[in-house]
């Protein structure tokens, strides 16, 4: 049997301030520190012990994996970092506030910029700081999806599964239990490939912060179950307040 | 040109109690993230941008690596560990205190297990906790050196040089600026190597905790030279501090 653990990394400053962040590099913020710790407590008490994991290489995933790693007295275990994992890249809209674009333009724009399959937000230009082309993290990348001006999550899934054929599955065989910490949108692309889930039901997916997503495998790597390590009354609510970012 | 920056972890736990450590897996003290996080400011102000990481398997030094990273907005960057940069295995002595072992067996004694190049402290039973061979880290490892019950620093020598000429070499030479953050006698072994030190002398090197020891190689990865990013009083106050440890 094999187990893969999908965790969203705990809230950043910005997911504080309700900004659109996509790429930017922003910190976790005390509570998301916090989220994460208790996220390790959680897998620890339940038995886990990691043989391999993954993160984004932005630090407020990074740092979700360190601390819960540091918790689980796992630390040493070894850790790939992959800007595959990434969230979307939300374009020119990174920075600014979720609300008050929806006071400029409507909810209906705002919820096809976060939520839409296949419509992107407007890119960034290329002699834009925010543009991946102008950050040494990913110049030295050899792939010409390793700087997107903005992204769909289509285009972010597209990033991601070749990620999961080619290297993600022969680790998780390997090493039978691993974890990925990332953000929203690149976990919906793992979700979305795992479960099958078609392209209008996996932008209405919303996955909480911080609490761990196992996923059990049976010996030939088809899926047999998957579930959150929380009680139902946290998750519903949970995933509401991820759904209500939008709104006004 | 290349530069390589050895730095050793910043204060333990075990530290600050003055007992043998080696493989022991303690914490950093408060002081000793301070000492990261100085570090890690000294070296972002000298323009140091790492490419590549090295650490051991122990939390001491991967949270030293961590924390200057953080400070360095590197933590994007690869990071390999591994217990080839493991602190010298100090046998039976882990976890008894320095100052007791120099009442009880003579300052002379304490002074050979600490420092001979050849002589190794008494070894672990198989049957103790301590040894390597009941930590799951070491267990999959199918090397007999990763689970050594004693080392003397020849041994540890022994065990670093082989992943010097095959791993970091190849590395260095490919991202031009590298870090390994490791332990006393890990870094001493690199030292002894890079630049030739007799075995005699090498047991008198004294590497002090947090400061950042650069190494300049040339074209053809000859050492250039090599330095301390410290003021001389800092450095002699902070050698003479480690030499004393042993004395009553």
């Amino acid at each position: 049997m094999y187990r893969l653990v999908l965790i969203r990394h705990g809230e950043s400053v910005w997911n504080k301030e309700n900004r659109f962040t996509g790429w930017t590099d922003v910190d976790l913020s005390q509570k998301g520190m916090q989220e994460a710790k208790e996220a390790g407590n959680k897998m620890k008490e339940q038995g886990f012990v990691f043989k391999y994991a993954y993160t984004s290489v932005l630090k407020r995933a990074i740092k979700t994996l360190g601390i819960l790693l540091d918790e689980m007295d796992l630390l040493w275990i070894p850790v790939e970092k992959s800007w595959r994992l990434n969230e979307k890249h939300y374009g020119t809209l990174q920075g600014l506030n979720k609300r008050e674009m929806v006071e400029q333009y409507g909810e209906e724009q705002v919820l096809i910029w976060r939520r839409s399959y296949n419509i992107s937000p407007p890119p960034l230009e290329l002699n834009d700081d925010r543009h991946p082309k102008n950050d040494i993290r990913y110049q030295e990348i050899n792939d010409e999806c390793a700087t997107p001006a903005t992204e769909a999550l289509v285009d972010t899934i597209n990033r991601i599964i070749p990620y999961w054929e080619n290297n993600i599955r022969t680790k998780l065989i390997e090493n039978k239990e691993i974890i990925i910490a990332a953000h929203g949108n690149s976990l919906r692309a793992i979700v979305k490939y795992l479960k099958n889930i078609d392209d209008d039901a996996i932008v209405r997916l919303n996955i909480p912060t911080g609490i761990p997503y196992v996923f059990e495998f049976d010996d030939k790597l088809n899926l047999s179950k998957d579930y959150f390590l929380a009680d139902e009354a946290t998750l519903a609510k949970l995933m509401e307040e991820v759904a209500n970012q939008g709104k006004k």
